[in-house]
């Protein structure tokens, strides 16, 4: 491993923007996932993201792997990314084909850089802090490590897979960085309890940064299948006649996750554990209302024709010119979500289960 | 008093259809209150009311009170009512008037006869019990007096006026009578305790009897100018061009109940009290929802396009062809009743004040 700091590398952000998630159902859907919803103010958190890494990097060094259905919906948006940042996935596989498809296309742009691989449907409250995290992670990868953002629990989640922290590493820019000695995927709450009482775990952010050659080499050692056809995308990628040939190819790679197709076995992984920043990746309405109710100015404008007797705790997600007449009574800790062919009324603590509803539909 | 029996004459019903309830907004509304909503299996509570008293009235001498606005919703009913029984208020000034304009043209139809004065709003499981204390009111009002059905109370209810027991007088039919001793108008949760825990107390139901001259004669003795009016009335209704001069003589009519003008003061009131009728004036939804879940088979057909997860004790009520999704997560006693223009999303217990909703808008 190159441990030495290569502080002159570029860094390219590399957004994973092809989810298409069932847990803000009926707002979310297929067509217009988590990530395009104008939750906050009325931006997206796709927006945000791009906006947030705008303060470090030029759009030249943003992409966004995504698919066909939700590429227009990218270039419509007021991001601004160059049209042929955007790359787009024949078929969904996970993320450990997306990464190596976007590595294939970056290669040809840049001989050596550090990758930050983000998902681009989590909410960040503290952008300071959070570029600063990004440029420690930076020089962590410089070193050759697999960098991973950990987010210091507040609470015994279930929800989020975790990191445990191994030996310390020297800090960077003043930050504490250990070695990661084990990924714990989303626990039971009693194993969540323990990991909070016993101390020295993260969550999984999602957010990694890696040198483009070591990302390579992981890919070598691990992943062979997915380096061959890495080299053969890189060749037909070149070529104006390859683009049949490259979906070919993107079919032959199996369907896997970063997490498990590269991080968990790799023994260079190293977390930056973050406090305070003010994440949430929005899993659920539930998640949702709690940075509402912490932030009342991120709401935006007040949904239309609700009327309210004697509830406490009710909110209602809907559009701000509907006229129609939705009232609440007496209602207690319940979430009211409404788009033009559905409504979900759910009580609060419960909208882990909407996701049942998408499915059941 | 005539206390004689007088058991040859005919009776006539003059059902009341003319108030216009908020109580269970959004279904109703002023143009569509609630005796004219399909609550019970696809029918409306005035139809059931007709077709309770067809088992013992030819449709001749069942007649409703109405205003402009609902006489095109009763004509279009299957009730199947003659047109001339149809009368209608030129403005709406309460029960009182009502009934004397009821007496002043069916006056001109029978010299006389007993009539009962008839909510067409309320809800009785049980048509023969119902039908047996008809008669015996009918007998009892052939006697002279004038009848209220009494409802034993089943719990504190402080959404009912009640009527206190006084002497018994003799059975009619092998049911009990008693002299009224007083009326209590809505209690409170304490009074409403008191009188349930003390006994002899009824809920008043809206339902009275009496005999066409005895009424005129409460009228002259205790409301002398709706006596004086009922006179001019029966005058004019019998003239072609009486029309423009009848209706200014209604609004010479005080805005009165029967309760207040006629049966509070009255020396010759009775209660037949009635027990286990299965009544109730669905005065909430609520009270419509503990009928449901009493008697299933009145609900008629499943709303459409709901779905649950993990919810309990959920009544879903909108159209049985509504495709709109309307899904329900983790709620718990929760009424939702939704229209083309408007939602109601309601805790149970608490629809009592759905009227401030509609009072809202």
């Amino acid at each position: 491993m190159n441990q030495q700091r290569d502080p002159k590398l570029p860094l390219l952000a590399v957004l994973m923007a092809g989810g298409g998630g069932t847990r803000l159902w009926p707002l979310s859907r297929p067509a217009q996932p988590k990530q395009f919803l104008p939750l906050i103010g009325g931006r997206s958190l796709f927006q945000l993201t791009v906006a947030r890494l705008r303060e470090i990097l030029p759009l030249e060094n943003i992409f966004v792997v995504s698919n066909s259905q939700l590429m227009p919906m990218i270039r419509s948006s007021d991001a601004g990314l160059p049209q042929e940042n955007l790359l787009c996935e024949p078929s969904p596989r996970n993320t450990a084909p997306a990464v190596a498809y976007a590595l294939a296309v970056l290669r040809t742009r840049f001989p050596r850089f550090v990758m930050a691989c983000l998902p681009s449907d989590h909410y960040i409250a503290d952008t300071k802090q959070y570029l600063a995290l990004v440029q420690a992670a930076r020089s962590l990868a410089g070193q050759g490590y697999l960098v991973t953002l950990g987010i210091e629990p507040t609470a015994p989640a279930t929800g989020y897979g975790y990191v445990e922290q191994g030996d310390r590493l020297d800090s960077v820019d003043g930050l504490p960085a250990f070695r990661v000695r084990r990924f714990q995927e989303k626990p039971t709450a009693e194993e969540a309890k323990t990991m909070l009482a016993q101390g020295g775990f993260s969550w999984n952010s999602g957010m990694f940064f890696w040198r483009s050659d070591v990302l390579e080499e992981e890919f070598r050692t691990q992943q062979p299948a997915i380096a061959q056809a890495l080299e053969r995308m890189a060749g037909l990628l070149e070529r104006k006649d390859g683009e049949a040939t490259w979906k070919a190819v993107w079919e032959t790679m199996p369907v896997l996750s970063l997490d498990y197709g590269i991080l968990e076995a790799s023994d260079r992984v190293a977390v930056l554990p973050a406090r305070g920043l003010g994440w949430t990746d929005i899993g659920s309405w539930d998640a949702l209302v709690e940075l509402y109710q912490a932030h009342p100015e991120l709401r935006g404008d007040a949904p239309g024709g609700v009327i309210d007797v004697g509830s406490q705790s009710v909110t209602v997600i809907r559009k701000t010119d509907s006229r129609r007449h939705l009232a609440t009574v007496g209602l207690r800790d319940v979430i009211i979500v409404e788009t033009d062919d559905a409504i979900l009324i759910c009580q609060r603590g419960k909208s882990q289960d909407v996701r049942k509803i998408a499915g059941m539909l």
